[in-house]
């Protein structure tokens, strides 16, 4: 499976080795070049082989990210942001070469701006800790892919999770962005104003770039409030489609549902052995409300009659944070729980994102696929967005099980676009998904992007390899 | 103030009636090159001075859009699209003369997918009849600025209005495109899954481009159930300050307003005269709430005790439709409650936005310029984003008035500019604020949307003159 992972041509060893030089002249220290070091660079999540960089910087502030820029760009060497290399399709490898801009230094939180619910960060700081820091102000930022993923590489992949369906992506969250370009000099694409009109929109242009088109050296991002109210349920169903009737209907009545999350039959086998739960072996639904104590009671009834409506059962639901993480436990183990289904195998993550109409026929022949392929996956869906995940564990010593995960890898693609839907609603396309958007939009599609990259990175020194299929 | 609007160098005579011999041989009485029906799509609602087209196509379909760009792009003659003509800041203009496609014909609902809460429709479909189409099935559009504006055109310009505070803008709500290329090819920008992460965000590099970087021939957009309960609500406020203070505690608790509009001193007093009524003589504020009966009820409540914390009175609220519609008469006639202010003179509208905790200072110095510049303008504001509207009443035949108007309207932007804001919250920079967006974002930002612009549209056909300034 790691045929999409191709190396590609490098610059002069003579050219690298002057510029690790200059880089060193300038960063002392802060360059490493380590074996150990550079392989940690290239290790994510992902399945996909490793291809580390010549070399990692350390960068403390805009001018380290600008000068870093200016050393490598002339010689064409390669420069892949780093964040927490929590990305799921290659994106921090480096097939050229080149060198990682690790960024877990800059994670200073600037500014925070309470009265017009954004702060200003630095492109290094977690979630997390983002939220931790803002806790005291009862702000929070609402994105969550599960990781503790740096905010800069959760905008450069254009990430959501758990509570999109409420609080929108990376794309509706991010206010403005500074970034580095090739001759190092800052665009900064938009000012703090909750919205404009001014000229093209260079921050959703970056939002999904993938550190493709330049570098994320700061970020502006809208806050919340933290809700008065927290409310928590569950709710089992016969089948997939009971469960997606149900989020149908919520959402079609409007019902502001901050977290709906699907758990698979296999998912929920896979919590209860983990986790010593007793929950029902069959579709289980995990939900979450924010708002007033009468705001929350109010949308937990009426989820929960819809929820009957459409033969849901054991449906509970709670204020009391010590129930409410009770109910959520299945979902919380749920990565740590579908891999010990198969201990020792290698875990394959992948998503995809269809209209909502579709996902009940999609995670159905999804499922069905699975148990003709002999294949062992559990699917935990954000169903809200009609976005859901496979965790695949696959005997990487086994070829024919390998073919087999990848003829199965390829056909959820590929139903996924032919319900209308994408290669990906939240993990980016990497290496591991560049053969499929051409596909899924069309060569018109990819002539434009190609366009776009070409006029901004001529000399296609940031993260190469990445998004767009070679020539 | 016509200083914008400077025309542009034009293709050669016999080019040009070549191209029109082509286009009058393909669409034949569907291309209008009559005096009147030119300067019919040069007048749009802005005051800059109008440049006709040099003819009209009127488009039935995408292949329509198609020929006519294939037509006139290898001659290099401009095209440049055409909605309602709503646009106010000379979008429409042809400064390089060219071809207006007037998609008027192209309005209707080609699909509606009710589970998915989204629809597919042609570029000129007016937000109303959008609205009158989807009713039936308990859906609705909620962009709504204020003009019945075709959605292709509210895509382009990023258009937004009174509810975006609640559902965001055009940029939160287009789903995909079809876009006609320069070479007459159509890029599909995005599938109809309601998030993805797959490459760069096409959507939104069109969404807000103007017509510059090719022809929006087909929109899937995003649709919300209508409301089960509509309340409505208004409150009197010493000053403009204490309105926004307002504001500010009621997003800051989690209040979902879908609409809260501010109109200050003059626009009220220009509406109690313009349609007999007897508000108090102060700063406004107009409220919406959308929910269930219990929703909107806590909703106008807890709004009612953050108004009187803030020195708020005459606060009413009601469900009552007529009560609604009485509490809301003075917005619904604002514009020609404040153009009666000053029978005669031009409307010279404009808008700009800033971060909400500056935007009391921001509408009150600008109120104050006013005044001491002896100009006539009242001043609507949605206020829940930042951003507010002036409606300058200027006698054009006045020089020196002209003068202080000009001085004013630029002041106006920079002071927006200088407390973080920017030059348009929603209606675009076309023409008429040009020089202001390097003064907003820098340099780097102008280049990269001239590198983009150059990228889609080497020979620079789409609608030239717009956004960008001239080289």
């Amino acid at each position: 499976m790691g045929r999409f992972a191709a190396d590609l041509p490098r610059i002069d060893a003579k050219v690298l080795n002057g510029t690790l030089e200059a880089l060193a002249a300038r960063f002392g220290n802060r360059l490493v070049t380590s074996q150990a070091v550079r392989e940690q660079h290239a290790h994510t999540t992902s399945w996909l082989p490793r291809q580390p960089p010549d070399g990692v910087v350390f960068v403390q502030n805009v001018a380290d990210i600008q000068d870093a820029v200016r050393i490598c760009a002339p010689r064409k060497l390669p420069l892949i942001a780093y964040g927490t290399g929590t990305s799921l399709e290659g994106q921090v490898n480096a097939p050229a070469g080149g060198i990682a801009i690790d960024t877990r230094d800059m994670n200073r939180l600037l500014a925070v701006h309470a009265e017009d619910l954004d702060c200003v960060i630095e492109p290094g700081i977690t979630r997390k800790l983002l939220n931790e820091q803002l806790r005291d102000q009862g702000l929070f930022f609402p994105i969550d892919p599960g990781a503790d993923a740096s905010i800069g590489g959760m905008a450069a992949t254009r990430a959501s999770g758990t509570n999109a369906v409420r609080y929108g992506t990376m794309r509706d969250n991010v206010l403005a962005l500074k970034v580095v370009r090739a001759d190092g000099e800052i665009i900064n694409t938009a000012t703090r104003a909750k919205k404009s009109s001014a000229g093209y929109d260079l921050t959703r242009l970056f939002v999904g770039s993938e550190g493709t088109l330049g570098i994320i050296a700061e970020l502006t991002i809208r806050l919340h409030g933290i809700p008065e109210t927290i409310a928590a349920a569950s709710c089992s169903f016969p089948t997939v489609d009971e469960a997606c009737q149900a989020t149908i209907l919520a959402i079609q009545t409007g019902i502001p549902l901050a977290r709906i999350e699907l758990l698979d039959e296999m998912q929920v086998r896979a919590c209860n052995a983990y986790s010593k739960l007793s929950l029902p072996e069959t579709t289980l639904l995990l939900l979450e409300f924010h708002g007033t104590e009468a705001d929350v009671a109010g949308q937990s009834e009426r989820f929960g009659e819809i929820a009957k409506e459409c033969g849901g059962g054991n449906f509970e639901w709670t204020m009391r944070p010590e129930d409410r993480t009770r109910l959520w436990q299945a979902r919380h183990d749920a990565y740590w729980a579908a891999r010990a289904l198969r201990p020792g195998a290698e875990p394959v993550t992948t998503d995809v994102c269809v209209p909502i109409s579709r996902l009940a026929e999609c995670v159905t022949e999804t499922q069905r696929d699975l148990r003709e392929n002999r294949l062992v996956s559990a699917i935990v869906g954000h169903v809200g967005d009609g976005n859901f995940h496979t965790v695949l564990l696959c005997d990487m010593n086994d070829a024919d099980e390998v073919r087999r995960a990848e003829g199965y890898l390829d056909r959820l693609v590929k139903r996924a676009q032919a319900m209308d839907g994408t290669c990906t609603g939240e993990h980016g396309i990497g290496q591991g998904k560049q053969e499929y958007v051409a596909g899924e939009l069309g060569d018109e599609a990819i002539e434009t992007m190609r366009l776009v990259k070409r006029a901004l990175d001529p000399d296609n020194i940031f993260n190469p390899g990445k998004i767009l299929p070679a020539d």
